[in-house]
């Protein structure tokens, strides 16, 4: 359920209808009051849902009791309070952000907060109890730390950049404008580099470059981003991350990508842009992705992969000769019978 | 080795018989005094120790030097002390719970802990340091926050409910009763959902909803699990969660499954009750497992899976015919000579 | 970029070619300053880099402002300013471990540090803000603790170890000599075990063990190590793990073996000595790995590995098994044709 009813945030449909340049439709006046967003099964009469395909436009005409927002070139069936939109999922999105819940934003320094010597901090930032930030780092204006955040020394944060509780930013990082990180990720933690002498002992290489996080990315919870060995592992511009990823040292994501949730991807490996990775997809170390790639859920790359393919499959390779593959490998059984009455 | 020496809880043997109503037969008096659980191999004198089938008896036999839980119907051995049981396993587990060492129960606020406005504490909680717990929140009686834990706005927490250090519980979280999460796990953390324009760019849309996490319900360490887009990511009564599982927002796990090391589930997708996820194990969003279904580890599960059905392989198919498939694709090599000697 | 420049640490060639036992050729003067490490791209004046082959001593003469280390047996590709030395990535390390960056390392304890009874610290410790000590615990020489990392009850931790921000010991661990464990990784979380009863509830079986950290285990972000059930867990001397690694409980790791990024092992496994788990890695429950086993990334262990083997895939197998079975697999469409001819 909702539960922004304990702050409630109320538009009035007008309100709403400006907001995404659309039409009303319906019994309720324009002055009525929307409280909250919903699914199409708990839309009452101060809710908002949406309603994108006909499958949807006839669960809502069975159950909504608020306002839906449908598209303006569908036909409306018999649902009794629409807004026409030009596109609906971008329509909900900008409602739905007006009635976001924000805590943390609380602006001024906590008394608990420990802010070693030298540090920079925007305008209304909000810096929450048990943060640390370390010497000679810069935060921009309007952004969020968070309870229990440890920002290490040297590190440069942007404006309006949200970052949740306990995330952890080692020394020298780099983070744009407009950023997001959810809980307990850590960015800029030491690679993994070693060196194997005779007797089998590893010895480590100290990673001395840093992260650079640029602006509009958004990066999920327990995600791990280590920094380079020499200079700098970069996630670019509007890349968006979701939970549990794991970022090796050098690596090079370009803009607009998408990281589902549980993909590795080891280090020196680069992203061109609008790459997309689907779930648990592990990249080896030292390959290239080119722009526009896709790769299905689980596969494993352990080399190149052109711009503008679709890869599937461990080792992964063109999605279609993929399925073809695993079509026959599953009448393997049937076509067993036939091999063993073949003579050798 | 066992370390509860450093904080002896002694029970008699009289005492550990009459928990798991067995009967003792052993040349130790009844008053002799157990001071803790071991491994057969480390068993002595003051310690109790659990053999559940031959194997384990002849070892016993040969190395126990305390007590022994052995099943009742089972011939003894020639093991000196035994405690004959009904159940071995759930005998053991009843009296390891009469040893477990519990930090961070020392009832009252900590000093150093911050808690925002009209938050509801129920009695003999444990609230520890570094804590921090947003406002309107509610939280039952007997609960134990351990250090450094974070907990936003409007959350509700049970009774008798365990959070272990650096956990982070976003807001509008609710958590019923006898719930355990450890470490550094992350519940309610925004959804991964997005929508993208013709540019390429990925706008976020903002997640509403909440986690509901029913009562005895036991989660790992590193564990990440969204909330709900408008209603709730749920996680049933009973379901167990290992360390580093993802599960994505709107998804919905019925009771007593059990969730193993580092599975992840996509967004939307719906488990039965009593479904068992070994680990590793990938599930694509909005899809269905029925009740009882097994996947088994490493799996890829990428449309439904029936009640009661054992699943393996990548994509998940049923077992049978995944080890058939196996079998037949690793005698491939063998195949493809005879194949070659057939004319096109 | 090398972030260095903001605490330059500063030495003379002569001082580097003494640490590395090399010979300096070149046209600046043995007093000549080097201010940090680079990449051979942004290599200036007073940087110093690496080349290791042919391809790398072409780049390095075209683009090297400043000084390069090279193996003294290469023919020299006209590059300006060369030390030779016997082994150039141990080198490099050793050099790099001069310029490496340090926070966190301030002695003394933080005033927001929380201590409890009965805490044995030892000489030149670093207890940052917001720590976290449980009752009992000993702390080594000259180990830094950094921000927010909680400590419970009876761990033992050696000298020289580096523990990140966040980072949560739990109870009854031990931690060796040198060790380093990266930002917001778990050791010592209760182990997944659970009997189940008629009903289909699952009855958690307290853990009572603990996990062994043995020296020089280096352990990256967000890794999870769960105790043991009555024994330990245990992490050999030397061994490296990268990020979001899980380990089970009662699992035992040999001697310096390395396990690469989201690796899963499950209960009870062992790994002898030398062992290398790629990344994704994943191993069941009760299994044997010989020593210097190498398993390939994203396989899934589901039997005993020889030692000195090479295992590939799911289910792994001997990697050159492996490959030819994945060889014919990708030609099964094409084999499919000729099956088809053949009458049944």
């Amino acid at each position: 359920m909702n539960k922004n009813k304990d702050f409630p945030k109320r538009y009035t449909i007008k309100d709403l209808v400006k907001l995404v340049n659309g039409n009303y439709e319906g019994k309720f006046s324009s002055d009525h009051l929307i409280e909250g967003i919903s699914s199409i099964e708990e839309n009452d009469e101060n809710k908002i849902t949406f309603a994108e395909d006909e499958h949807f436009l006839s669960r809502a005409a069975d159950m909504a009791k608020g306002v839906v927002l449908v598209e303006d070139d569908l036909i409306n069936y018999n649902i009794d309070n629409v807004i026409k939109v030009d596109n609906v999922r971008l329509s909900y999105a900008k409602i739905a952000e007006k009635f976001k819940f924000t805590p943390y934003h609380k602006t001024g320094i906590h008394k608990t907060a420990v802010i070693e010597e030298n540090v920079a901090l925007g305008k209304n930032v909000s810096i929450n109890s048990n943060v640390y930030i370390g010497m000679n780092t810069e935060i921009g204006d309007n952004t969020v730390i968070a309870p229990g955040v440890k920002i290490s020394d040297n590190v440069v944060i942007g404006e309006n950049v949200e970052i949740h509780p306990n995330v952890v930013i080692e020394c020298h990082s780099e983070i744009g404008d407009n950023v997001t990180i959810e809980a307990s990720s850590v960015i800029g933690s030491e690679g993994y580099g070693y060196i194997t002498n005779d007797e089998g002992e590893h010895y480590h290489i100290p990673q001395l470059g840093n992260v650079v996080i640029e602006d509009d990315v958004e990066i999920g919870s327990c995600v791990t981003i280590d920094r380079g060995t020499q200079s700098s592992t970069v996630i670019g511009k509007g890349t968006k991350i979701d939970n549990q990823v794991q970022i090796g040292h050098n690596v090079k994501v370009g803009k607009n990508c998408l990281l589902v949730g549980q993909v590795g991807i080891a280090g020196s490996t680069i992203l061109g842009d609008n790459v997309i990775l689907a779930g648990q997809v592990g990249i080896i170390d030292h390959v290239e992705l080119g722009d526009n790639a896709i790769v299905g859920a689980a596969s494993v790359v352990t080399s190149d992969v052109p711009p503008d393919s679709f890869y599937l499959g461990n080792p992964a390779q063109d999605r279609l000769q993929e399925l073809k593959a695993r079509a026959v490998r599953n009448k393997l059984p049937k076509y067993r019978r036939k091999l063993n009455k073949l003579k050798d």
